[in-house]
């Protein structure tokens, strides 16, 4: 049976990971950005893994192997982000192929120490081998406080919906360059994700949140499903930079849309009590309140234009 | 320049990693089986992770997808029980190809629950994503009472070199399929690493540990280095099992090359004080005495009828 049988990949690891496990060091097992487990009297440890491939996640033409070892990083730093914590320690696994050069691996590793030192994460092991392409795991720990423990469970009704910078910049980037168009947003290549410090803040006046890593809709739909919400995105008020709009109006395409289905922007999508909301921006403005969480029955829906949108299951993702 | 030209993968592990890092959370950074970093008062906590790629780490028409499950979580429970540890919580992923099956995934699920269970390792997150081969990683944490932990460099001059179970089996069985013989030793494709329980009964009695990953005598390497030593293997005292044997009068090899250079076989190498010998053979007795630490100018050497056999750089592996 194909997996796109049973519905795809979240339905497969749905399905894989249905065994009930207990045990009281889990916080929360499979279900977030990462796992939480008991750690201190006063904190959790929190872990993630990511796995990146050759030609499936970068390209070797595009991305420089700087820039895949930084993507590497920063995907994983970003879970951890995600969930109020600081990270800390890291743990890399490579398969190589024939051909790969010491050169390749020496900047890989550059780019991995310069993301890994700006977010203060130390590389204390891992594993070489060899395949076919080039895979690269990277698995990150942290840590978080508690009180600041962020879940995709934790929204209410009322919460407003937040993001933080702007969306779309990774999809749009990567369609310029499959288009064969000159310029690119460097959000592609380069993808920087939120400082600790800057998830903290959050963490102390948000109920839940998650980074972007499938796209605005699919974030908000995480944070339903755990919440037990619906939720109204106002698709006008989803923040767009200047290089996205460009690069959509390049072509000939949505701009939103490579917002809410493009992905991997590494952003932060928080939902908040509308009381906390000036407390939160007297300390940190990057952020758009974007829409509101709902209570279940009233569905996930996008406002666009005075019409509802369903984002059920049978949206085209990338529908014009 | 090719990563051949540098030394091979250990060479190039320690250019990639040579960075000074300082932190004091960090115990022991790369170079054991395990990272050791800070945790509680009493204990440290322990991170592996390792990569098995398909065609490189098993070949499908020989492993059922139930087996590779096992011996992913098993390479790395192994890891964690070398140090003195026992394993808790595992993080996965998978790179699955456009053909990969739903049976597939269910089955290798199924090997890894099972290995997990019998060692108390709950899987708690991971990553699903897509390649043009099958690739596996997985990353075991763990828990080691701080005065257990067992490092490479903890060998001592006079200390006895032992060894677990019999070793070989692994490489013989690989020889027996590629020769297309009908039988093989199950330890090719259902290796089983030691228990944590019989780790730490170990740890209490001896001075280093390591597990058998590369071949007795790269581990005995491993432990010379990193502690400073020479040592001497009595080769006529490695612990062969008769499938071992059988199999090399088969293929008219040496078992003990099988056991020496072969790797994979998950056993454990560790080296303890002669006066503490009786001690640990009333509590466990499945272990050989196979050499013995010596001052770091006598070498690392294999004794052979009467012979000495330097292992140095420029030994052939699988020269007869």
């Amino acid at each position: 049976m194909k997996i796109s049988q049973i519905g795809g990949e979240f339905a497969l690891i749905d399905r894989l990971m249905s065994k009930e496990v207990n045990d009281p060091a889990i916080v929360k097992g499979v279900g977030d950005d990462c796992a939480v487990l008991e750690y201190t009297a006063d904190k959790y440890l929190v872990v993630t893994t990511d796995m990146m491939v050759e030609n499936s996640h970068f390209t070797s033409g595009w991305f420089s192997p700087f820039q895949v070892g930084r993507k590497l990083m920063e995907v994983n730093v970003s879970d951890v982000v995600a969930m109020g914590g600081v990270p800390r320690f890291a743990f890399i696994s490579v398969a190589l192929t024939r051909e790969t050069e010491v050169e390749y691996m020496d900047e890989l590793y550059r780019g991995i120490f310069a993301s890994g030192r700006k977010h203060g994460v130390h590389l204390v092991g891992g594993d070489t081998t060899h395949g076919r392409e080039i895979v690269l795991n990277l698995t990150v720990t942290g840590e978080v406080e508690k009180e600041l423990l962020r879940l995709r469970s934790g929204a209410k009704e009322g919460d407003l919906i937040c993001v933080t910078g702007t969306l779309g910049g990774n999809q749009a980037g990567l369609e310029l360059l499959l288009a064969g168009k000159a310029g690119h947003t460097a959000e592609f290549l380069e993808p920087e994700c939120r400082s600790a410090s800057e998830g903290i803040v959050i963490a102390r006046h948000a109920n839940a949140m998650i980074d972007v890593s499938d796209g605005l809709a699919s974030e908000v739909g995480h944070i339903c499903k755990a919440s037990g919400v619906g939720a109204r995105i106002d698709c006008e008020k989803i923040p767009l930079s200047p290089d996205v709009i460009k690069a959509a109006s390049e072509l000939g395409k949505d701009p939103y849309n490579y917002a809410l289905y493009g992905g991997e922007d590494f952003e932060l999508v928080f939902t908040i009590g509308p009381d906390m909301l000036s407390g939160l921006r007297e300390k940190f403005d990057d952020f758009s309140v974007v829409g509101e969480i709902l209570p279940k029955g009233a569905g996930i829906f996008l406002a666009r234009d005075n019409t509802r949108i369903d984002m059920g299951k049978g949206y085209d993702h990338f529908a014009e």
